[in-house]
């Protein structure tokens, strides 16, 4: 329902881009989880604009200040609600947008669905700074994740426009060599690519317009059996969280779209033992058979549409005169917000496993 | 929850491949709805196995009895309950699949699930025959659909392995092109690309191999301002249906994966008046922003997996002995079940339709 | 929503008194449970009509089909369903009720809520009939409860309009105890009581009038610790399962309303220690303290209130013409509609105590 | 889900008695409502403990600072975030309840229940403080009740201990009366009664004892037809909002357990015509029928046990040692929680009727 997610625990997104303050509470989140704050600034500051020439100039701090759930830096298993100020808004920059819809954007959709009640102002509760208690959210999870089941979540650029990622030795990598790709100015493995995407981003800006990407995000350790068929399928449950996230627009698991190209006995996986383990020996279907995970890291690529808000010159509707006339978007935005959603994606990642470990586990987790 | 899906209405599906009967009980379901039998039976007819050649030789006639819900011929508005007895079963097929698990099936996930109490004959509940009571529901919520808001659903295969359909003049036929295309051997649009999708099929068949292939599925008519934000996105909503079909690997919503290649200022959707409706000049976006609908025809690409039951010897790891062995998978199997994913598809869309106008207009429906 | 209940399982209740069949769905219901099938019957029996002095005329065998979700005597986690035909309806019985609402019963709510397409015969889907296929499932729920966790479920009639029934030695009896009841005429540990009560009914249908009762449930040796604070105490689990059951107009926990004439200091459960375990001296709070289960056996009444459908010669309105008319109810209807359900209430806790364990201990179970 | 209740709105509360913040989020709230904050205020009020001599000697502002989901004084539409810094917490009250659980308290459960991980400190989550965030989500529930549909909720103290109030003239008192007894120092009808109650608690209080009572909340003007069948009737969905309310034990529609001492021919509502209305004679449903509502007042008695928390020397046993000792409990306590209660229920009816007021009529209210 609107904006909470999930089944075993609720996550509830709450604040517009500029009102007083945007948040979160995590309801059944598991007790008895440590809390690293260090990892949770860490998670917050991957996902802030940074470079101001391939991001936003509105650069906030997002300081999180969390208001229940724990005690001695431990979650008590009751509600974690959690807040962020906001205090870098212009509203001035966005008032003549129920008139003149941005293309592409909620602006029209948001004001019939709403009843013209909703707030505009950096498009409100759609803003792509919700994803920031998102991520927030995301830290807690990834913590109880690893604490609980030894799983790990990370993600990299796979693409942006025609640059595309390569892979270190044509394989998957670990998740710590994911990890390594954070301290980079894109989180993204092979360094060329790395630098001919910005380039990209860089122009794009320049040309006050946008370009789109595509992220992989995986989950290591993943137990054997977990996940449920048809409508609780792991896909169903992952593909929820992740178009919650603004400007998502495509989702696929494993080979996803690219099994058009092969042949059943080509992209069938195997089955065979690794180290004593049930194993398959290629990965095509992303960790996922019947929509149960089959121990295999679970690999879910996502398409980000190019930022709606260009600066570009663009025609739109005035809604009043029933005329098209020029619209000029004034503001601050991400000229590519693949680049942020990786953190926000892995986030939606992290809730979504989560809630189904606590399914699988019982809330006691053991 | 596991088969059920909905929040306004539950579709909850039941049944085994070889048990004594399939179905479906659809609680919440509008009142007053004119059941047209034909019309069910017409779906029901598109699902079906039909020219062996191209599909499984396993035949059924999946006649749909209906326990509940109905009175001289008009919904009541309590839950409709519909069974389809299982008839042409042969079980000693499946006998060695407990210990053998089929490559990129469900054989081991599930033992590991439900702990070996899973049936496994015919992929017990995992089978694609489940797909046959969601084309029930899905017609029953396509007749809601159609007299409520007069919003049509329909398909078309949109590639089968490298060979691509092609829309006439190049613009998104209108729901009658696509409801033409059902008379046809497959619901293609290009007559030439369906004669070479069907030999593609027919060579995988002989090759005791299987393809994969894409399904376009179109809502058209859907109101605006239909949605939420976030996890509550017709994206979101969508996606979890669609992931409920066995062998789904893929969604995206309008250019999906495909925005990667364009700059925000070639594809942002442009307002307009048509009609004196405010429309946009293209469609992208697949008719949701910001999770809500904007008038324009729900368009969702969905990827289909190559059949992982295939009669070519495959290699696959035996359970007991922990050793690999090799696989000879009997049974009647479809060489590409994206044919008959056609209805099933549009099924799974018209739930998570009905669904949403529920949630939006209320269980009055006006 | 509607007639399903469960947030771990999903029991989906469908058909109508007259229809076709009724039945239901079980989903996520645990796999590797025995079914035993002389206790289903059994219990089924006991929810039965028998002795036409005290019960409706209307007498059906009841006979369970179960469709799937069984493999060898097991349960196999996927959904149970099942059906009972319908055998033995007189729908003539029924007609004039449209225009000529029967006083307390759903006639004309059901007919405004589905805007007259409700089918009214015998209460349609509103019908006690609609307590067999959850009596059934109940009798699932008990065996699951049984085998994993030990919990035993039980009832009794605590009173009869102004009988009331009394605990041998004063405490509550053991689940054995209970259950020795069940073979005699009324599920009542005190035999004067009971012949009391018999009386009174068979006075109530000579006259052509009905009375009411209140059902005590017990569930014992539910483990300590179960449950969540506010709306997910098991209270409000409970409460919703059993507001479920048709004519059910109150429920209470331990001493309920009686609380109002006890100081804090009289009512309180002290903590004490017995065969090494924690436990309270007195159970005031009937097991919950907090949401939570504390141990001690779950005590619930729930008040049922007279059958509304009388034989008597009321007054009602004609819908048609807005005058009052006499009306006589024809059709077969118990005088007191508590007996029979007192296994019916059990099955409403069972349902309610094995969604509450899968959702502490997990899918597993363990 | 735990602290979350609504199908259609979502109320979301968090924070515990000695933590940073109590609060809550409405997902779903409709939009356009107009904000009252002196009614908001007003509602606070209510609940604020005011006499010591009756209630406990915190004391506490309760100033809610609303964080979302208003514009210009009116709802958006999205989610609504408030809250309620803790002020006036004596930490220090309760260090040795972990071993030394109180009777009747849910110390001993959520220390199992959440493996000894929950905050204690003043009841923690599980205090009374958390009916602030619920009275303050009430009152715009009621707001939208009354906007939308004309419906208004009221509620009075209809027992303490051996003290019965009385309505004036015998008969359902109007909304308008209801609301005049909130100017009393008891929301009680008969000022005789009134005293003799405050006569009760004071003696409790000093006694170190506490009492407590039964609270009637009315909910008048509920449309007829709306809700449903089984578990989604309309006492289901009450039952599950008002057992949410710490040290509710008891709830009964209309007659209630009191039905047990009529026959059918007494207490059958027989209908008539009021005003051109289709309405019953008498209404000891309680409004509803069937799950749904008739058009009659929503008649609601809920049981409130005494404050499980008295002064006075009590046995408990110590956890560690496994002996019985003396327990003197510290803390500031009421001697009789249902005085407060009165708007806390009001509001968990008036969450369970907005919700199913949207369910009905839809998102778009109209």
């Amino acid at each position: 329902m609107g904006s909470v997610f999930g089944k075993n625990i609720k996550l509830s997104l709450f604040g517009e881009s500029h009102g007083e303050a945007i948040g979160c509470v995590i309801d059944g989140f598991p007790n008895g989880i440590k809390i690293d704050n260090d990892f949770i600034e860490l998670e917050m500051e991957r996902r802030r604009a940074k470079n101001s020439s391939i991001s936003t100039t509105r650069n906030e701090k997002d300081k999180v200040e969390i208001l229940s759930g724990l005690l001695e830096n431990k979650t008590t298993g009751m509600p974690i609600a959690a807040i962020i100020r906001n205090e870098n808004k212009r509203s001035g920059d966005y008032s003549n947008l129920k008139i003149m819809p941005r293309p592409s954007h909620s602006d029209f959709t948001a004001m019939i669905r709403y009843q013209n009640y909703n707030d505009i102002r950096g498009g409100g509760h759609f803003s792509g700074r919700l994803t920031a208690p998102l991520v927030f959210a995301g830290a807690l999870c990834k913590l109880a994740l690893k604490e609980k089941f030894g799983i790990n979540i990370a993600a990299h650029i796979k693409q942006i426009y025609n640059i595309k990622d390569k892979y270190p030795n044509d394989r998957l990598p670990s998740y710590k060599e994911f990890v390594n790709n954070y301290k980079k100015e894109l989180s993204v493995f092979d360094n060329d690519a790395m630098n001919e995407m910005i380039k990209i981003i860089k122009e794009a800006k320049m040309n006050m317009d946008s370009v789109g990407g595509i992220i992989t995000v995986v989950a290591f350790n993943v137990p054997v059996g977990f996940g449920e068929p048809f409508f609780s399928s792991i896909e169903s449950r992952i593909a929820e969280s992740m178009f919650g996230v603004p400007a998502v627009k495509g989702i696929e698991f494993g080979l996803g779209f690219d099994f058009v190209n092969y042949k059943g006995s080509e992209c069938n996986d195997a089955y065979t033992i690794k180290n004593n383990k049930i194993k398959t020996k290629t990965n095509n279907n992303g960790g996922i058979l019947g929509g149960i995970s089959n121990g295999m890291p679970i690999v879910v690529n996502v398409a980000i549409k190019p930022t709606p808000s260009i600066a570009k010159e663009q025609l739109t509707l005035n809604i009043k005169t029933k005329k098209e006339e020029k619209l000029i978007i004034k503001g601050r935005h991400d000229p590519c917000i693949a680049v942020r959603a990786v953190p926000v994606l892995e986030a939606a990642l992290s809730v979504a496993l989560l809630d189904l470990c606590v399914e699988m586990k019982g809330k006691f987790l053991k």
